[in-house]
């Protein structure tokens, strides 16, 4: 079996072979599943948080990650920014006829390692057969589902206050600079790459340590800081102030936005969130990321303010200036 | 917004609102979500059943149901086969740049109906749109979570036993020779519908009434009746026999499927599963069946039997044969 044909997506003994030979294999010991129409699993406890993501990145295999990678940890990381526990992720797959079975097994093989660094298992699956042109190469649908301790206080925007320190766990701009460079030969590929990660380790390390002075967390995928910030003032109703010049920002991924004439801090993300805390400790966190894995750049970047406009103003020695919701893309999609 | 044009998938304002203005409202009271990264919910235990199924079924819209409605019953039914109730959905769109928007508020719509008539919510969602190419107008994933009662024996092959009885709980084909016929312009179109359904609700009514004495329960999709059979005599060890001239099918579909020379056992169902239960119960199961909304076909269509070989058996009038599981389609893929 060297590519992938229609009739692997027909319900047939050619569907059950991919399964059973092909992706289940590659997943190995995060796979749960009972080859029935549902997994039937167990949970600590009876609250739960609950996402879906699809992911449709072009090209499929980049430094730093994959589409594989990119749909486990899209996905933990949303139920990790709610302060859950990701335990169990679906995974819908939609392959173009033709594929090269090998790209399969790679990704698959990508979200299996991804799937053992975050700690969550494969529970169901599904794979669709479509005619070569009705997509693209791979599509990949996760869901999660993720645990929430009966006494955790979950991390939600209505509980940021006027005053929380902002804090970000790692530098921007990275995955979508890498991703540009890599399909248009800009040259950044190899100095830049994708920030990839699962981040719900961190997450949980803090939230531990800081309980609920940590207020909420939310990551920065498409849209990147700047779509975070506007979005997150009109859903709390308040102010932000940011300094720039601490958003921590590697130097080529600032040379490469020049020359592509874009804003670092619209572009996609996908290993850094901000996390929203009492001000009293927000040094404290920034200490206590810089110690783990993914959190080397964290920094302390702005303020919650009591500002009834719900603007994110930015300062910098460069000049300071209003933070306006993106409308559309400013460059073709990436993640 | 006439179109979906691919700044709404930017993760910008557009984004938001197309999912605030069009995906939300369509949706209604079945809607959940507090537009944060991951939805958080209650269940009533710690037992779940989760699974997920990506549809690209074209046309996107037929008599007896829509790719929405496929999208909830598809995955309503794999949870309510595993003895859980259905509660919460997650939707992946993936939209194709210049997508009607109609057509999408109508997908949603129908996917709204259908989950206010199988009782379910939808969570969390995302929506990601491609360059027109490269997908084929709408792809839809759905993920599920359903509740185990406790004290609630799940439904598994695991105990299907020899001996037991296999009931049908409606008739089958129709699905596929609908949308064949409506693909093809073979005139059955409006003589057989799609028999598209959420099967839940018979599926618990069946379970609450007979409690331990219902076994295993199996929704019959891609590759219908046949390989539903031929995959659980390999999955139980066990052998069974069927009578094919008690398995109810309408004429228009014998017919249809005769003009096609394909075989109706193999063809494609969204509404009708199978039941296992112990032999003396099967005509009371049948008759409680018969009294359900989508259960009006209901029929006791064989035996599973204590032969090591696995293999599936039908005697008919027009003669006795063995029912082999298919390789790869007989059929363009329908669903």
């Amino acid at each position: 079996m060297s590519y992938v044909e229609l009739d692997h997506g027909t319900g047939g003994l050619l569907s059950r072979q991919l399964v059973e030979n092909v992706i289940a294999p590659a997943f190995g010991d995060r796979y749960l599943g009972a080859m029935e129409d549902s997994a039937v699993l167990s949970l600590p406890g009876t609250q739960i948080a609950m996402t879906t993501d699809s992911f449709v990145v072009d090209p499929l295999f980049f430094e730093g990650g994959d589409i594989g990678k990119l749909a486990v940890c899209g996905t933990v990381n949303d139920i990790a920014v709610s302060g859950a526990k990701p335990l169990y992720l679906t995974v819908g797959l939609i392959l173009e006829e033709g594929l090269p079975v090998a790209d399969l097994v790679r990704a698959m093989t990508s979200m299996a390692e991804a799937a053992r660094e975050a700690g969550v298992y494969i529970v169901a699956g599904d794979t669709k057969v479509v005619h070569r042109g009705a997509a693209d190469k791979i599509f990949i649908n996760t869901a999660g589902v993720g645990w929430l301790a009966p006494d955790a206080l979950s991390l939600t925007n209505r509980r940021i206050r006027a005053g929380d320190s902002v804090v970000i766990t790692s530098s921007i701009g990275a995955h979508s600079i890498h991703l540009l460079s890599l399909r248009e030969g800009l040259g950044y590929e190899n100095r830049v790459t994708s920030d990839c990660a699962p981040l719900n380790h961190l997450i949980s390390d803090i939230h531990d340590q800081f309980g609920e002075r940590l207020h909420a967390a939310r990551d920065l995928t498409r849209g990147g800081l700047g779509t975070a910030l506007t979005e997150l003032a009109d859903d709390i109703g308040l102010g932000i102030d940011v300094d720039l010049d601490s958003v921590p920002i590697q130097s080529e991924v600032i040379m490469a936005a020049d020359m592509l004439g874009v804003d670092p801090i619209y572009l996609a993300n996908e290993g850094s969130c901000l996390l929203f805390c009492d001000p009293d400790v927000s040094k404290a966190v920034v200490t206590k990321l810089r110690e783990l894995t993914y959190g080397g750049q964290a920094a302390e970047i702005g303020v919650v303010v009591d500002r009834r406009d719900k603007s994110v103003f930015a300062r910098s020695v460069n000049g300071d200036r209003l933070i306006e919701p993106l409308v559309g893309a400013q460059l073709p999609r990436l993640c």
